[in-house]
């Protein structure tokens, strides 16, 4: 692992902008100071302003959900506060008992968008990233609104790694996987998505402006706690295991609010 | 009108604390330079990380609406990309026909906020302004989310003032105030709360952390044009005029997406 700390001051703003990427690319990184040590890694975006998930997104979710795919995207926004690195504990709220997982492929935006045809979206990406975007059910239900159950700290660990677009074959068929203590529950491909990246860009360019380092995360396949015969939720201690094709691992354990990280 | 340039970059994070207010508070504000011509007022709390509205939290617009007031506060988020000056033009975006006023109470985080019961959240507040949750009615009935119709640039005009506890007397006994033309389609009063600003406050931070300069704006009393017989949504041309006691006036003119403001 390399160290970037003497070219940018963080992966956020115009760093992530067409041109700020290409000074990066043309860096060697075996010229750039190794880390030394285990530090903690953060997520791999800063300056957030924007988090935009994605309900029923795909296909087989639906399907196990009981309901037609939506007509039209259903948005949602999760807060900047509920981001957290991807091997960070994930902190189980006071109060909270139906707590869930979803592994996400988010989408980064590199400039300022507004109106944008979804044929000129790609264009948009900075790159790619693991979500998982960890919902208490059991509020969401009972408040009727995603903000109370999509919006606690660490209900969003993000990263390792950014990837950008030129790494990345084709967004729309990529493999998800998250695991809880080495069981697999969610395995899904993103070619399964009703509403694929490029029109999700577009379409939220219409509402507002995107800004550099707003992440859009795209909803998640079939095999959420939620939907297990009978529901299993997340509790202190479990492991959480993700992964998409090409954007490495994530890994998380819950831990209960009070409890040391 | 003096300017502070020369004591804080922002009014933002630290600056908003107990102690920053204070520093503030013990400046002479006639040894401060006065501001010349007149230059386009910004809103007035800088590095805004998250605005979170209420819905239907006045018993009068819930009488007028037709349902009964919420058991629990309607939570959603409006993003940071909707702010703008208490001047500016409001943006109506392309494709909106349904476009609305609501005058608000809006309440700014002073310090970081997690799990404060009601009693204590008062000290949590670094001031009190106004904001225009400027929404588009079609967007959120088509959708069924708020995301579509409250998130476009220019739907939270914030200010002009920010103005500290210590002003105001009762935040839950102000007036509130928003003319259309000169006409006045809205005249409530914050007594009229279905959940006063302390109770949001503490239920709130039970879900996340608040952040010094997040916005928390209160809701809307009666009069808002999809109640009006025949409903009257604002067109191109448009002045909207806003008060609340104590909090000053703000004033925006409707232009559509494309036009110069």
């Amino acid at each position: 692992m390399r160290c970037l700390g003497s070219l940018v001051g963080d992966i956020a703003g115009d760093v992530l902008s067409p041109a700020g990427l290409d000074r990066l690319r043309a860096v060697d990184p075996h010229r750039l100071p190794r880390v030394e040590g285990s530090p903690r890694i953060g997520p791999c975006v800063g300056a957030v302003s924007k988090i935009i998930g994605v309900g029923l997104n795909y296909h087989d979710h639906a399907r196990v959900a009981g309901v037609r795919p939506p007509g039209r995207p259903v948005f949602f926004f999760k807060p900047p506060s509920s981001l957290c690195g991807p091997y960070d504990a994930v902190v189980r709220p006071k109060g909270s008992t139906h707590l869930d997982w979803e592994v996400e492929l988010a989408v980064v935006i590199s400039t300022t968008t507004r109106y944008v045809e979804p044929e000129a979206a790609a264009e948009r990406i900075a790159g790619f990233c693991i979500l998982n975007d960890i919902t208490e059910r059991k509020w969401i239900e009972t408040s009727g609104q995603m903000l109370d159950g999509k919006s606690a700290d660490t209900f969003s660990p993000l990263g390792p790694w950014l990837v950008t677009p030129d790494e990345i074959q084709d967004p729309q068929n990529l493999t998800l996987e998250l695991s809880v203590n080495g069981v697999r529950r969610q395995h899904g491909n993103t070619a399964d998505m009703v509403f694929g990246v490029a029109e999700l860009i577009s379409r939220l360019s219409h509402i507002m402006t995107l800004d550099p380092g707003d992440i859009i995360t795209t909803g998640t396949p079939a095999g959420v706690g939620m939907r297990m015969t009978p529901p299993i939720y997340l509790q202190p201690g479990d492991c959480m295991t993700l992964r998409i094709s090409g954007l490495g691992e994530q890994r998380q354990t819950v831990v209960s609010a009070g409890e040391p990280a």
